[in-house]
């Protein structure tokens, strides 16, 4: 860590800063320039904190060397992390998709669209029974109901299933349907429920906030390794943007800047990062192009009568054809794509 | 509601509109223009949801007329509310000041803040028991030794308390030794949460998330409304912005947005917004100047020793200069400040 | 156009809106719901701006049908424009390759890049000779004598050049040199540029502003297409973000909403996107996969020495390998790969 | 300036780091940590560029110590610059402000508008006669005549005008009826116009740009500083932002960001930062609580018929309602306001 002292510190104030670093037990180096001095502290900068020197008189900056993540980092874990589950699998030259409505809204419409998930190579199927919903007038999902229909729509067609999480006291309930939580974009710093999904014995699918950079979003991750729960894959799905022209503003670059700095395997949501159905398909083959491990997106048999989110669900037809195209694309960018119709 | 169609839109499609808005017992208006057709409903649009048309064929926009909150606004609840907790009171023309620690680390630290806040003028003590932090390994809170020092202290000194409630767990905890329920930005859309504090009995201070609008801040507000608790405060304290300057990016034209649009009272918290001492008082005077019934403002007796946030706590001699130009300012745009330690 | 009534307007200012219609020689409807009345305006919405209402008394809001742009959009010009500049193509099916140095520094530099860039398959060379730097303090451009040697060697390996104008008066010195113009993105609102370059006789590349919608791209279009210049490309290079991680934030979302909206090529810039050359050519690839009609990249011989931008230029064989990686994409997509070298 | 090389970096790299710092004359120091060297370059940092270094092997960030620009810096003035045109006095504790109309559009409106803002204490008269518009086919200012008018009508009413200079070809016309040029957002980085306006002999106005940075609009800054010219005024005008309730999002924390960095006064234009007149008083009057040196607002008499910009522009009644809440804010936070209808 390297405190930058402001123009004229006196050395009083440099005494403290450097009797502060070897307080916590790490060695300081002072070099005095012509117009600022500073103070580098070396050692393990996991016992520092920016905090315990920004405050001090006379610091006008503090700038950590270290990524504040560990156990999220290619530093500590060089290689990258490969999470299968069934037929998904992602991570290393591995993509799977997954697929499935935003929400589920009847055993006839989870059990039609797993069908054309399956059939169309999705390795997964998605579903939400518990919905995040901005209006507290809007559906809110089946609940225990929805879960159910889910769980038991995926074993009939072979697929493991995702379904969000948003209450704590939910953990146990959704761990007996599902195969993998979701951690919604609303609740990547609900630190609460990180910890019990961390505690709990399931894979873990964390999306990254609206305002949160790839570095919170690792911090969040962190949270669940933490707590021992190793099986974690980053989603990236848009963060806030000034452009109307659509939901989200989509940042693809986020998927190679998250497996340079960490092992974990990252899919993109092109479903909710644009909001129109008419993008998704090019954004999930960008995603892959891009070296993703996977895309989720939105399908439903008959998006006109969606309950929630309908001008992005993909028609079975457009999800068929964007199987299609991924294929190739990830072949040629060295990955291979993992189907769950696969013999 | 008015829903554009895309150009060349086919007479099928336009009557298959028609047809939805009449399912729903409302009138629908087709204009056919040179270029473009467009479908107006009238009648009650809480019955109407943009998502009900968004996916139909043929549709290029849907374009709400309505707000979609209706119990937060302005048209539902003319005048001002005003919200008062023992020598607090904010709303209408009355402003107050809440102060103190970003967390509360031991009883001498909490108490000798509260004599500083209350003695110069400050009506609300703060303090935080549960933190939530983006680190899994930085300071998370004292918990209920906080709680309880907190309420000890703000029965000595005669103030009302408020702490952050982050877990739906905890609502009854916290009900017992807080005045006042404070909600993150972090948990802005925890809906849960929201819920949760909704049907308990104490007021709620809600802080705006750093991706949200204030639309959907007035939203989450709903949630709470919605559950019968109408003792809300709205808070400002900066969005995500791309200048590192500042920790956010505080954005007080949101004050008056929020006053027209809604009755409740709307607080500024300068402390998080930018994160930099020597901006605080600057920006707490602008709050005010800009219609605000009030801010919050962290103060730590010795803020180079805080366990969180060190940087951006006031030293009481800077808390007590805040207080005495605040006072002038709220006389100058028509406000009064109410005071703690008034007799 | 539809004008919102704010709630209670009275008869008088909705006939005073209504009168402001007829004025411009369009009709008006008048729509008298519960809670709002709206009028739409029916007829050529160009005779209309919405600030010819939004300052009138009793108006809430006007929202807009038509685009604000014609001769840019696809409903004036329903199929792609395709720009041929030798070896180059863009447009339609046909994607190409814009390769060189962030600068020209000298002849040997700019012919060696450019033997480099024709050898892979790029199809037109780039390289600065007017650079514009946020610092006075640093390297500005070789100014005609770099526009000279970009010439040359264009002329000597067969390939058109692209090189940035940064002042009306430069119009006339830089077609003496180049094929077509380059309009950056901190230009992309220089209006007298822009009509300079219209009435030029040269195409245009034009870049997206860090802080422009893809509307407002789309009206700077305007500006040179209304000039008479048809021969324009957008460029979409990434807009401001919050994330430090990236020097911008990639929108490649926006390559096929332009598409959508607009005739004219789309080409993406990931080198000044990104600013890191790790990810140039993973988001070069997922331009390609997004449907872009080109990528313009960065290319250095030696970037450890370049004078401006040494961090985001790919060396040669990073540039080869990346040719190598766009055409299977190209191809998975239903596009060709027009190359520079091609007999 | 501070290089932190990749974690095992090698010798080697390190070495040709220390090497290219000594080879500009300047001191290496490299301090060999568990897990990260950095190495530290001491001396006169206006040498260096993070570009020197970014660009070589093993290098994974750099982190400049010093501010980028000198001459607008407070370290190279420590006292406030005083900025004085006639009666307008901006600068230390003296605040003025500046009003008049988007654009000037008949010598009636100029006049008429200049007299309501001399008499209700308004120190300098602003009106635009060249317009950078969004759209080509909006209203693009009277060019010369209104210049002519603006001047003729200032000197009448014995207040200087500003207003703004769009083309580096337009830099002497306007030099000859203009007291202050006035360089918009847009041309925030049109560096060839700040050299153009450094070289004049009138003092200038700038605008910080919707994507910039208050470091990058002090570099601007020093482009015209640079070039001789000492006499600037910074104005913060809002940045784009995601909540569409306003037009631009206001950054009032930027006033005091600026003051400390810089000795430049700082002026807030509230009109283009909300684009609603009823947010235009509240937010003049946070303006100079946080400290600024003045404010720029729009003014017309009649607004409803303007011809750019209607929604917010001031009518004379709020305008001098405005100016009377001004006076004791200003004295609430040590400043005094100058008026030019001071006898």
């Amino acid at each position: 860590m390297i405190i930058v002292m402001q123009s004229r510190a006196e050395d009083a104030t440099v005494d403290a800063v450097r009797r502060r670093i070897e307080d916590l037990g790490l060695k300081a180096h002072v070099s005095r320039g012509e117009f600022r001095t500073i103070i580098g502290a070396i050692g393990d900068e996991t016992l520092l904190k920016p905090e315990y020197f920004a405050g001090l008189a006379g610091v006008e900056s503090v700038v950590p060397i270290m990524k504040p993540y560990k156990l999220a980092s290619r530093d500590f874990h060089p290689q990258d992390s490969v999470l299968e589950v069934g037929p998904f699998r992602a991570g290393g030259d591995s993509i799977s998709v997954i697929g499935g409505p935003c929400a589920v809204e009847s055993e006839a419409q989870i059990r039609q669209t797993a069908h054309v998930v399956r059939d169309a190579g999705g390795a997964m199927l998605r579903g939400g029974a518990f919905k995040p919903r901005t209006s507290p007038y809007s559906f809110q999902g089946l609940g225990e109901d929805g879960l159910r229909m889910l769980h038991d729509v995926g074993a009939e067609v072979g697929l493991p299933v995702v379904t969000e999480v948003v209450d704590v006291r939910d953990v146990p309930l959704v761990e007996r349907y599902a195969d993998v939580f979701q951690i919604g974009a609303r609740n990547m710093q609900n630190f609460r429920l990180l910890t019990e999904v961390g505690q709990a014995g399931k894979p873990v699918f964390l999306k990254r906030g609206p305002a949160a950079t790839t570095e919170e979003l690792l911090m969040s991750a962190e949270y669940i390794l933490s707590e021992g729960n190793q099986r974690i894959m980053l989603c990236e799905r848009g963060v806030r943007g000034f452009d109307k022209a659509t939901r989200n503003l989509l940042d693809l670059a986020a998927v190679p800047v998250l497996q340079q700095a960490s092992h974990l395997p990252v899919i993109v949501d092109p479903s909710h990062a644009t909001g129109r159905r008419d993008l998704v398909v090019p954004m999930a083959c960008a995603a892959v192009a891009a070296g993703a491990h996977g895309v989720m997106v939105e399908v439903h048999p008959n998006p006109e009568q969606a309950l929630s989110d309908g001008p992005q669900q993909l028609v079975p037809e457009a999800f068929r054809q964007m199987m299609d195209e991924l294929a190739p694309i990830a072949e040629a960018v060295g990955r291979h794509l993992h189907r769950g119709d696969a013999a």
